[in-house]
Parts: structure tokens; sequence; C-alpha cells
């Protein structure tokens, strides 16, 4: 880290600790060694982060509260946003950032996805809220990228690239939420290929604004049969791009399609991200065009919003789980930035603050004390500290799993890399959602009455944090994810592929010494327990019993999964603290006693969900709706 | 319960759960028999509670989202409320409602304390933020009648119990907090008796507001020794009423006294309850009149704001403790009525939105099922109704030792009421702010993405929710106050006391059969082992080391006790239970599930907590400023 960085400590992130975690722990210097990355270097990393810091600090930061205050508008049909959030905005765009992972051809910056989604926490601490517009446009061209067409890649992903358009993911409907079997959106086929749109959308971040030329929705719908029927369920579900805006073929804007805005939804917090009812085919534009596709004349206006199908009929959901789950670690890093900078602000908060003295300090003429001093509030801030470190430690991690997936060079890292991304994206979406909202609440604790006033921030990120467990897939749906199908997924083979893992750092750690062997001890037994926990569940023979408490298993794989990730950083810190500064020293044995806290606070509560598991529990499934 | 309350259940309460708890758990028909409350029956208990529940949900309800989106407003010195606030409270006074629990002979309605606080829960369920004035008002005037002279009684006390007058306590200030020892407020005594008070109080609830026609503060100040010093620590304490506007000797009002108000926090929840930075003696206004108390002519214009001693010089906090206490089990049902609601806000919205289909119903053509089918929803209620139904129950049995504390005519079980009520306010305040906070954010989950919007109710509640573990003593204060003073006063009285309560519900669980004797069996395991915890602690030899996990030992101090009241309440249900009608048996059953529930989903997470604390952990008290 610069010299200047420590002199004034960040009150976003630490780049020390990302420092740590990237080159220390995580060894992502590893990557250059790939041909893709060769022209890149711990300078070029350093660089791209600094330049990150600095925006997020100077452009993102500043305008968070205002976001919030100045909720987004709905005006004669138009969003109003604050021109703050677009001046910012269009920074983060010249500066290279929407395509900071993209090929160099494609005017990028070609960084590993490491270092794209380290870079990007300094925007999610910034402000969440408008950092959510560039990461939906990054997964909307990321799965256009990997699904779309020549065609489509250079209509619509080149110009989200260079920030001129945005893009969204339009999967729920008001009448059918999660359960997307249900959705009722048409999709009808055209005699040039295309399609015409009708339904509803509902829950869509950044599904109108003005802060962008264009907007690239990305529209799960149905393609109905020859008897005009929609086949139930997710099989019959197709991919579209349905711009706002149709292009024609030389990349002009055109005439409106048929997507408007039916309402903004007024939230809680992340209240600069506008999410918005939207209707399809409604009828208020008539579009003649059906765009550069064809690169035809114009024909009749025709109703419905013009679409364009992605990858195969029917294939649509596949196609849409490469953004999902990019969205999902995006969720999750975006919860964990929102937990470290409220973390931030206690830290600097509980320092300045005078109040009180300990309890052998009885002299009431003594000065009072910062109240950092006291006992609970240490407990408050080392706990945040537990949370919000291991939360950003196991995001990196999975994010240097897409790596590995997608471009080592043996078959075998690709292949275990690509099942444990599988097995812990559920965890590095909910973890953090409720961990650091836990943080987020330890912050206004340690602030008093303080932290529940607007005069200070820390009660916004509260605010912000508490949609996390909701969007992207409710925790609900992450536990049926993770104890329905990722667990089970191959044989058991991602989970034996984690066990692997966690084995691997528990033997590194019980050649330590004894309170290390002692840790590792405890971990090793309830990573067996909860493998056989996953047999006993599945051994149910009834998959509403299976399920019925998927939600404690989500709570339990993920303690143990972050009190891996703990032991696994501390042995880092264990190693580098011989040759450290003083002032080193201090900060690898911060991390020490994170992990003391998180070894010895937190992975108990895993036994005592495991206990609940093992007795295949049906307290909630006999539960009655007469009896409540 | 009334026909047509069954008919149409309120989303604020259930009264149902209410007549359960009152006459069938607590019996609180035995009141009646003492001479106090001769007049009184079930029917004049059951009027009083229809009242409020009608005047709650017609006044105090529809305002409630009202409060919130228009928050008082500091205009020239003023604070203008929404005007609805002003009709609804004067709704609640005229009916009398202010003066409920005080003597006929004073306009009350002599309720036992135990029916004024089931009254009252209406009020709070309606509008948490509103019943925050008569909340304050009601333990203004409680520790008048307790500690003031004749005079002060007739001169504010009764005003408020008309509803002309409303009440504060003054006791933080901006440099100390919680912190009491080090407030800076000075009484400086005249030679008529009456003081002049100079300082700041910050976090003043109905500090100023344009709803009553005068404001009665109690303030906690310091008298100057012949030094000119005040005397550190909180034995230099007084207690003073501090009025907004003198009174005469016959009542009447007249110029202001000199507490101004100087800014009002602006909160994330709570809004419609005015907080306030008052300045006492800032020199605004210059009160000749030293008002009723003495009667005399009005003397040349001063500084300072005229105050009167309540008690003796120095024993102001031990007075002020009296209303603090009223507060503490206030905020503590507070909390719960917002669990509460927003519980059968989520309930209500479970059985009537349809999305998705349970793990065995795979056909994607059947109807959707109501979201309350899914064991996860289900999971989510039933966690919210152990939580919200226990915290009512255990605030409601606090209320009913303050009435045998006050009024049982045998000395030995006064003595046990109030050593058990000791015990008890801290776990009254703490645990449903904590766990009624979880019921909150459960209610949102529920609502999925709706339940983070605006056009909900639930937000607001999650966010009503968030100041009640930090007003009134935060978490970590109770903490200290249940591990530092409560366990061992007395030599432990007050934790044998409890001890045998929680024992004689044991042995009465035990008789019921093998699932209650396990129940039993688990929940005495666990006493037991709090017992030793608490002399391992205060055996530790260092007050530091003691103290330092105090917030931990109150959380699984908590839990115990909610198991306890659980299994006492699953008793009662369980004995009326072969005598039901069969809506009334579906009662029952939801009791002796959600006790499960509790037994077996809440009450195991004592353990690993008592595990932390028998190791005298000292994580965080070893964790040092700069590791951070």
């Amino acid at each position: 880290m610069t010299t200047a960085a420590r002199a004034v400590p960040s009150r976003l992130l630490s780049q020390r600790d990302l420092d740590f975690l990237l080159y220390e722990w995580l060894d992502v210097l590893q990557l250059t060694r790939l041909p893709r990355y060769l022209d890149h270097s711990r300078e070029t990393f350093d660089a791209a982060m600094q330049t990150c810091q600095r925006i997020a600090t100077e452009h993102f930061y500043p305008i968070n509260k205002l976001l919030d205050q100045e909720e987004p508008r709905f005006v004669d049909g138009q969003v109003i946003t604050p021109a703050p959030l677009k001046q910012s905005l269009r920074v983060f765009c010249e500066a290279g950032l929407m395509a900071a992972g993209q090929d160099f051809e494609r005017g990028g910056m070609q960084l590993p996805y490491t270092l794209e989604k380290a870079c990007f926490a300094w925007f999610n601490a910034g402000s969440v809220a408008a950092a959510a517009y560039p990461m939906l446009t990054q997964g909307n061209a990321n799965l256009l990228l990997a699904h779309g067409s020549p065609h489509q890649i250079s209509t619509w992903v080149e110009p989200q690239l260079e920030g001129r358009f945005f893009g969204t993911m339009c999967l729920s409907e008001p009448q059918a939420g999660s359960s997307l079997s249900d959705i009722r959106t048409r999709a009808e086929a055209q005699a040039d290929g295309t399609y015409r749109l009708f339904g509803n959308k509902m829950w869509i971040s950044g599904g109108e604004q003005d802060l962008s030329d264009n907007i690239v929705h990305l529209v799960l719908a149905k393609i109905p049969g020859p008897d005009g029927r929609l086949t139930p369920g997710v099989k019959g579900i197709s991919l579209f791009i349905v711009p706002k805006v149709m292009v024609d073929a030389q990349g002009r804007l055109g005439e409106r399609n048929d997507v408007v805005l039916a309402g903004l939804n007024h939230k809680m917090g992340f209240r600069g991200t506008t999410n918005c009812l939207l209707n399809f085919g409604e009828g208020r534009f008539r579009p003649a065009s059906t765009g550069a596709l064809l690169d035809q004349p114009p024909g009749p206006a025709m109703a419905g919003a013009v679409g364009y199908l992605v990858g195969e009929a029917g294939k649509g959901l596949a196609c849409m789980f490469h953004m999902m789950n990019e969205a999902r670690i995006g969720v999750g890093l975006g919860a964990t930035t929102v937990g470290y900078t409220a973390y931030l602000h206690a830290l600097e908060y509980a320092r300045s603050r005078p109040q009180g003295r300990p309890p052998k300090g009885k002299d009431p003429s003594a000065p009072q004390v910062a109240i950092i001093e006291h006992a609970d509030v240490r407990r408050m801030l080392l706990a945040q500290k537990a949370y919000v470190e291991g939360a950003l430690a196991l995001n990196l991690y999975c994010a240097l799993l897409v790596d590995q997936a997608a471009g080592d060079p043996q078959d075998a890292v690709r292949e275990q890399a690509h099942l444990l991304l599988e097995l812990l994206t559920p965890i590095a979406k909910s973890w953090p959602s409720q961990w650091c909202q836990e943080a987020n609440s330890l912050a206004i604790q340690v602030h008093g009455g303080y932290g529940y006033t607007r005069d200070y921030n820390v009660e916004q990120y509260y605010r912000d944090q508490r949609l996390n467990p909701i969007h992207e897939g409710t925790h609900g749906i992450q536990g049926l994810d993770l104890l329905g199908r990722k667990v089970v997924m191959g044989g058991g083979a991602a989970l034996q592929a984690f066990a692997g893992r966690v084995r691997a750092t528990m033997a590194a750690a019980s050649g330590e010494g004894p309170e290390w062997a002692a840790q590792a001890a405890a971990l090793g037994h309830l990573l067996t327990r909860t493998l056989a926990t996953v047999t006993r569940l599945h051994a149910a023979g009834d998959p509403d019993v299976t399920l019925a408490n998927a939600s404690v298993f989500l709570e339990a794989f993920g303690h143990l999964t972050l009190a891996w990730i703990w032991l696994d950083q501390a042995l880092a810190a264990a190693r580098a603290l011989p040759k450290a500064s003083a002032q080193e020293a201090d900060f690898y044995r911060g991390k020490l006693q994170a992990n003391r806290y998180f070894q010895q606070w937190e992975l108990p509560k895993v036994a005592a969900m495991l206990d609940l598991l093992d007795q295949l529990d049906q307290t909630t499934l006999a539960m009655q709706d007469a009896w409540f």
C-alpha cells in the first residue's frame, strides 16, 4: 500500500486488506503467468486499484447520501435521477472501467476477474446504489459475449462496454416472483426472425433511467406453441434482447421500442438504483423497424416490443444463469462492501468518541476514555471485522475460482474450480447478505443514538443492506439451491472438492502449534459432521423433509466455509508475522485475532444447527396454517 | 374474545393471545381479590382492552405511516407535528387513558399495571411513535407520584393525567451519553428554594412538540458545591422538574421558562416522536416568576431555567430509576408490539400471496399455492410467532410482577416479585429489542421484494425497531446491569428466586409425558449451567474479565428465560386443549408448536454461549486498538 493511503485511511475499504488477500493469501500474481495476463503485473494491478479507489472516493462516496435523499422521480413517463449520478457514472465509464475485464481488442484492460472484482469493490463501498448500474451492465455484456451472436455482440455489447448503453436483467413478474416457471411474458415469432414481446416485468433494477443513451433488457419470455399456449414450467423459457430504443444497422438510435415504465418501486434503501415495473408490448409505441439484426427496410407499425432471441429457443434459463451467477457473486460483494465501509465508519467513531471509563477505572474525575477502550465496543468491532473481512475473502476466493475455471491451462484445475464455484455461489451471495447486515447493525450500535440518525452514514448502510438477502434469489432460494442441487451434483463431487480444500488447510494449520491444531480439529470435526448431515438429509426419502430446513443448512454450511476461510487467512498472516515491521505486525495480529474470534465465537454455532438438521426436524413442516 | 374480532382479525395484535396470557396463563383475575381492584372484573378488563383496540385501530394505526413520512419540522424555534397526531392523542386522553392505572379519586380507572400494559400494547402496535408521548408522560407522572411533594403532584402530575401537559426524561448530554456520572448540567440553588439550571440535554424524546399545553421535563443535574464545582460521579446528581412554561399558584400558564429547542435529531425510524437537543438556561428567556411552588410575587428576570428539586439533593439518580425501570419495560413492550404487528402483517401476506409449488408438487401447470404452504415461509412465520408471543408473555409477566411487588398482601410475595422484577428488567428491555427485530426482518423476508418497499408497512417497522436496542440503555448497558449487579444482588437472591420459578415449571412439565420431560430436562440442564457460569464469571477476580462478555451473558440468560416462559405457556395450552372447541384447539396447538420451535431451535443456542463464557474468553478483551 502507498504511504499516502496509510496516512489517511480510507473509510470505504482497506487497501492493505485487499493487498493481503490478493497477493499474500490468494497469490493472484500466479494469473500473470497465463498467456491472457502476460502484460499484467503487480504494478498494473495496483495502478488499477488505485484509480478505482480514487474515483470511488472522489465521485461515488460523496453522492451516496444524496442518492438516498433524492430518490429517482417518475415524471411524464420519464425517470429523473440526480444530476451528480450521471456525472459520476460518466467518470467511471470514461476511465474505461466498464470494460475492465474485457479483451484489449475490445478496448478493455483484460484484467483477471479477481482484480476486476477487487477494483469494483471500491465502487460498491462508495455507493452501492450507483454501482448497481455498471454491475448489471457488465453482467449483461458478459452473458451476451458468452451466448450472443457476433451481430448481437457488436450491436449491444460494444456500446455497453463503452458505457453508452446500460443493461438489465428481466426475470420476475408480478404474479410469479421467484417462481420463474410461472412467467407469462409471451414472445411471438415474426416472419423475419425477430419476436414481439407482451408482458410485465417486476423488480427491474435500472429498468428505466436517464443515465445512458439506451437500455439493453435481457428478458425471459415464452414462445407460444402452435396452439397459442405457453409451455408450463421452466422448459418453455427463452431469452431475448429487448432494447429500449431501436438501433439500426449502423448502430444509430431510432424509434422507441414498446418497453414502458409502469411504475417505480419506492424502497427502504438502495434508493439511487431505480427499481421498475416494466410493460412490454402494451401498445404505447408501435415500432416499425425490427432493427439492425436483419438490416431490412422498416415494415408496418406493429404491436409488441421487438425482441431478438439469444441462443436457442427453450434454453433461456440456462443462458440467464450466466448473468444470475455473476449477479449473485456481485450482490455478495455489494453486501460485503456495505458492511465493510460501515465497519470502518464505526471504527473511526469508536476511536474518536470519549465516553465512560472501564470497569477497573472507577475514578469519576478521571477523563473519559475513547469508547474503543470498552470491551463490549471492542467485541462489536471485532465481530464486524471478522464478518466483513471474512466476506471479502470469500468473495475474492470465488472470483479467483471464476478465473481458474475460465482460464487455467489444466483441465483438472478448471473442473475443480468450476465445481467449487457452483457450490460456493449460494454462500457467496447469502453469507455476506446475512452477516454483513449484522455488521451494519453493530456499526449502528457502536455509534449509540448517533448511529440511528441520518446525520451519520451507518443508518443508510443498514437500510441499503436489507435488500441483499432478497434480490437475486432470496435466502430461501439459495438454501434450496445449495441443499437441493449443489451438494448432490455429480454424486457430491463439489462437496468432496470443498472437503479437500478444507482438509488441506487443516493439515497446514495442524503443524503450527497447539492453538492451531485445536482450531483445525474443531473445524475438521464439524466438516465431517456436515458431510454426514448431507447424507442423512438426502436419505430422508421425502423431499419436503429434506428441504424443510434448507435455510438452516445454508447458514451452517456458510459458517463452516467462513471458519475455513478465516483459518486459511490466519495461516498466511502467521507466516508473514515474523518478518513484519511493527506496523505490519499489527495488521497481521489483527487477522490472527479476528480468526480467533471466528473460531471461538462463531464456529460453535454450526454444531447447534447440525444437531437440529440431524434430527430431520419437522417442527416447521408440521406447523399448520390454522395454528398461526 | 368477541365473535366480531374473530371475523376480522386485527393486524395489530391478537386479542385471543392477550386473553390467553392474562386469564389462562397469568390468572390476572387473582388481582381483583385485592382491595384496590375489588371493583374490577373480567368484564371491566375486557371493556378497557376493547376500547383500546378500537381507538388504536381507528386513530393510531391509520396515522402511523403519515408520521413516518411527515417528520416533525423545526420552524422558527417551534416544532410542527402533523395535525392528525394531535387529534389521535386527544382521543387517547379524552378516553381517560393517560390515567388508566391511577386512583379513581385522581380520575383514573385504577387498572392493575398488568392490564394497563395490555391496554397500552394496542397503542404501541398501532403507532409506536405516537404512543411514545403518553408512555413518557405516564412514566413522568408515576415518578412524581412516588417521589414528588403534594404540591408538585397537584401542579405537575394532575395536568399530565388529564393529558394537558406531557412529560419527558432528560438524562443524556452530548458529551456524556450513557455515562451519567459525566453530566455537566448545573442547578444553582436560589434563596427561595428553587433552582436555576444551565446545560444541554440530548436525545430527549418529546422534548419539544406542539401537542400539549406544557411539557414537564424531569432533568438530572448537579448542584455545585460551595467551591462552585460539580461533584464527579453519580453521587452528585439531583433530579429537577423543569417546565417548558411556568405555572402559577392557580395552575395557570405563565411566561416561558428558559428551556429551548436547539435541534431535532432526524432518525431512521420512530420519526413521529420528536427527539431533541434542549438547551437549559442559555438566556433566550429570563423568567421572573419562580412558579407556583412558593406562591411569591415575581422577582427580577434572571438567567437560567427554573427548576424544582424532586426528593433529596444528591439522590436524583435513584429517583430517576423509578422512571427508567418503567421506561425499560415500556421500551420492551414497544419492541414486542412492533414485532407483533409486523408478524401479523406477514401472516396475512403469506396466506394471500400465491407463488410456486412445494417440492413434491412438481407439476408446473398446477395452480400456484399460497406461500404459507412453503416450509421455509412457515419456518419464518413460526419463528416470528415464537419471538413476538414470547416477548409479549415476558412483558406481561414483568407487569404482573410490578402489581405483585406493589400490592400483594404478603411480604414474601412482594419481596420475591421485586427481586424477580429487578433481575428481569434488563431482559424485558433487551430481549424484545433484539429478537423482535429478527421478527421484523423475517416479516420483510416473507414479503420478498414487496417487504422492502414503502408501499407495505413492514419496512417501517424494521426501521422503527432498530432504535430499541439503543434508547433507555443500550444492549451493552443492560448486559452490565444484569451481570454486574442483578445476578449478584442480595447474594444472588434474585437469581435463586428465578431458578425457583423455572424449577416449578420444570416439575409441572415433567409429569406431562416424555416430550415434556425432555424439554424440562434440557431447560434444567441449561439453568444449572447458567448458575454455574455466573459463579465462574464472578470468581474471575478481575472485573474487566467478568464483564468483557456481559452482552453474551445477557443473550444467554434472555434465551433461557424465554425458554422457561414458553414452556410455562405451553403447559397452560396443553391443559386447556382437551376441552377446547375445534377453533380454540387450533389456537392451543399453535402455542404448543411455537413452544416446540423455541425449545428445539432456540434454546440450544444457549449452550454455545455458556461454553464461551465458561472459558472466560478474552478474545475481545485482548484485541488491541492498533490491530483493527
